[in-house]
């Protein structure tokens, strides 16, 4: 494709990009199709020749667009808002047209630097300390990962320089609540602790992880011999954006000198507002934080904000040095490849730097209250409704409901519940996740999509009153 | 920003990235910032207010643009080619403007699907048998990481599900070539396996791997009580293109039940060319690769293909399933969070499906050969003109080079290498990549820049004449 065919087709996309986000309320939210239906529909081998971008972009219409899922429509109220602001997609746009590897500060300076500006204005909006240096990995996924390899590391005395995991004695121990994220299971499953390894605190009834239960499992685990490591606190969870107790938790860590982890993947973008800073009180004592910029915050996925305290222990446990990266600058420079998994990266400071710049952080501010309100405008239209439920406190923009008819409960009522989500997905009016909350199926109303104003809320509210109604006859 | 203020823009982008492809010869190949200018002409804290496209748009090209290294230009001989053609620009512009995260089939269905198709498209450029099972991941880092987890879940009869690591009593080895790429060694580190655990089988005069030499390490740690678990074989080192034999190599892994991963990063692309075959002729015996699309082959940057035989393992070990992410359809699908270490994932397909449908297969392979075609004569030319030395056969793209004036050797010479190399690097007319090999400086030219012509090669060739000449001066 020469620059001038790329003119043609790149403006006939952005205007096909524009239109979309424009008119995305008329889709239905949920795609339609059934499993196979695309893989059918596409061909089964490779083009030999050339077939044009209109035959691409026809197939696009045709092909593709039935089977997306509108994450970014107003009506969009499932998992977690993944907004992907129109500046945002201009920024990534730049940095796919630049091509820009980052493998070392030389192979792309400015991409870089930009990184190391951007994470640290990040790091100013929500509230910390300068002690916390940020760098961006792909998701809260990896980084979670990326922390229990560092927490494994300096529990060991860097045993991977050495025998690794296997010639320790005592065996390691990870700590994380029974609302974790299924993300911080598998991370502490990969880095090779193993199941016997991973405990289950408890939490209250609020769903917070109970510090007083964590330490006195640390006791026990410590007069048994085993080495506890490293404890991987939430800052909002998944089912009900509970907020475990990190201060008191950073006290259990700092007494034993475990590694604290916190995942703030989802909540952390509600830092910026200073009067939820109370949310992660203590969190400077934490060794290391997960903040997913492109969750509710908007920035195009991928863009997972990852802070440390230490940067050097990241380092040693991270860096590679062949000699074919090896600069006379070395020094003088931040390496990224030493700050996480990948060795090359793409240029992802530039969409946080094209959202932060032409928006305001003010703005942004704005947006993230508009939400909260609007879930707690939600919350309060449904426990004022008969049949319905508020199942946990709404201290960000999660609502988590049941309609519980009289006399249906347990099985009938996950029945209930499962048929009238389905049919509101269904429908195509709204989409919203049911979720699994102390053993009974619940729906979870996520709030945030970035066009989701007050009138949309009140027209899921409306659809839900209908889903309910039609699963019941 | 609104979709009409997006239109504005997103057109001044397109022709300004259009312009900067067209140009990009213009500019010094490798940037000339100085470590800390960039980040030093940035401003310390975000800003509140939105500060308008026209703002960001002109420090992108006053801040940003001096602080690239132009990796899409035709004089880019750095690192290895990480080609970002203009059709894949455009696919991820859709990816990014239809905002969808993958977290499961039903979160977006063309998202899983489309990955499905291309992926196995690619297994068939490459002449892969029908056995293998694609996957898209960030990078060949993260592909290898993921094979050596598989690795030893394998070995230790899935001892995550257990005690982990610790709990297994014959400590782990992996083999690994001392050519083998640093991420290999990164990664057998980060799974837990330790410095003591891994092996650095002896390369012959090629840089190839000896697989008599594996078999006997292999036995002797098996005497020794030990339990050999993978092998990493590389199909195109990095520093010459160097081919281990892979059947041979997979001949000693089946006999001892090893897990094989072959790390095709940079030359998996070739593969698409029957003459280049042979050169991991055996890998039908490897139990996972990987093949970076986004390296020579020219998918922008992240897309590293990961295949595998045996797709149950992989999911077993990479499952999870909370009760937010399934669906009524999990049993029919495919749920892409199970084959890596991330949760939610892009619309990464949808760059190769354009690159491939825009150009088609035979132009792809006709890039190739030329680049093949010019490496050789890059060769040619160095090995005919007096001082100069091509140090490792051109197998593929790939020449190292040396200019040894009479008189000159061990330190000194080095000196001269990385003298000549900076001066030919900050002439900004070309760029190249210096390498240790067997412990001397040497200087790779790695063609394959998509833009790159004979032309291009030979004022490179011109160009190392000359800072040959002012180094020695
Ligand atoms: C609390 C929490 N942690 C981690 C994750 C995982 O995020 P990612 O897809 O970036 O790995 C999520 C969202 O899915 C989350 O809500
Ligand atoms: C042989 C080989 N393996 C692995 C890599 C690492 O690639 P990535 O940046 O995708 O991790 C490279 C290139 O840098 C390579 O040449």
């Amino acid at each position: 494709m020469t620059p001038d065919e790329f003119r043609a087709t790149g403006h006939q996309l952005i205007d096909w990009i524009a239109d979309y986000r424009r008119d995305i309320a008329r889709h239905p939210v949920r795609s339609r199709v059934a499993p196979g239906e695309i893989r059918a529909a596409l061909p089964a081998a490779p083009p030999e020749l050339p077939e044009g971008m209109a035959a691409v972009l026809a197939d696009l219409d045709r092909l593709v667009m039935p089977g997306v899922t509108h994450w970014q429509s107003p009506r969009f109220f499932g998992y977690f808002p993944a907004n992907a602001p129109l500046a945002g997609v201009l920024g990534d746009l730049v940095s796919t047209g630049l091509g820009v590897v980052g493998l070392s500060w030389q192979s792309g300076p400015a991409l870089t630097e930009l990184e190391e500006v951007v994470t640290d204005w990040v790091r100013q909006m929500v509230g910390l300390s300068e002690a916390w240096s940020g760098v961006i990995q792909d998701t809260a996924s990896t980084s979670t990962l990326v922390a229990l390899i560092c927490a494994r590391e300096r529990a060991t005395g860097f045993a991977m320089a050495r025998g690794g995991l296997q010639a320790e004695a005592s065996p390691l121990i990870v700590y994380v609540s029974a609302q974790s994220h299924s993300s911080v299971d598998k991370a502490a499953l990969l880095v090779g602790i193993g199941r016997d390894g991973v405990r289950l605190v408890p939490t209250d009834e609020a769903g917070a992880m109970r510090a007083d239960a964590l330490d006195a499992m640390v006791g026990e685990d410590l007069a048994r011999g085993l080495r506890p490591c490293a404890v991987v606190a939430t800052t909002g969870t998944t089912a009900t954006t509970a907020l475990d107790p990190v201060g008191a938790v950073a006290a259990v860590t700092r007494r034993h000198g475990l590694w604290l982890h916190v995942d703030a993947a989802m909540a952390g973008s509600a830092m910026i507002l200073p009067e939820c800073r109370w949310m992660w009180e203590g969190v400077e004592g934490a060794d290391s934080l997960v903040l997913n910029a492109h969750k509710w915050l908007g920035v195009p996925f991928d863009c997972s904000l990852y802070f440390v305290r230490d940067p050097q222990h990241l380092m040693r446990v991270m860096s590679t040095n062949p000699s074919f990266l090896q600069s006379a600058v070395d020094g003088e420079v931040k390496n990224l490849r030493d700050w996480g998994i990948p060795l090359g990266r793409r240029f992802r400071a530039l969409k946080l730097w094209f959202v932060l710049r032409e928006g305001g952080v003010a703005a942004l501010r704005a947006r993230l209250r508009r939400d909260m309100e609007n879930a707690r405008w939600l919350a309060e239209q449904a426990a004022a409704a008969p049949g319905w439920r508020v199942l946990a406190p709404v201290v960000l923009q999660t609502v988590c409901l049941e309609h519980a008819p009289a006399g249906l409960e347990g099985e009938a009522l996950d029945r209930h519940t499962l048929r009238w989500a389905e049919a509101l997905n269904a429908s195509g009016a709204a989409y919203v996740t049911p979720a699994v909350l102390e053993g009974r199926w619940m729906v979870r109303v996520s709030v945030g999509a970035e066009p989701t104003e007050r009138a949309d809320v009140a027209a899921l509210w409306q659809a839900m009153q209908e889903a309910v109604g039609s699963a019941a006859a």
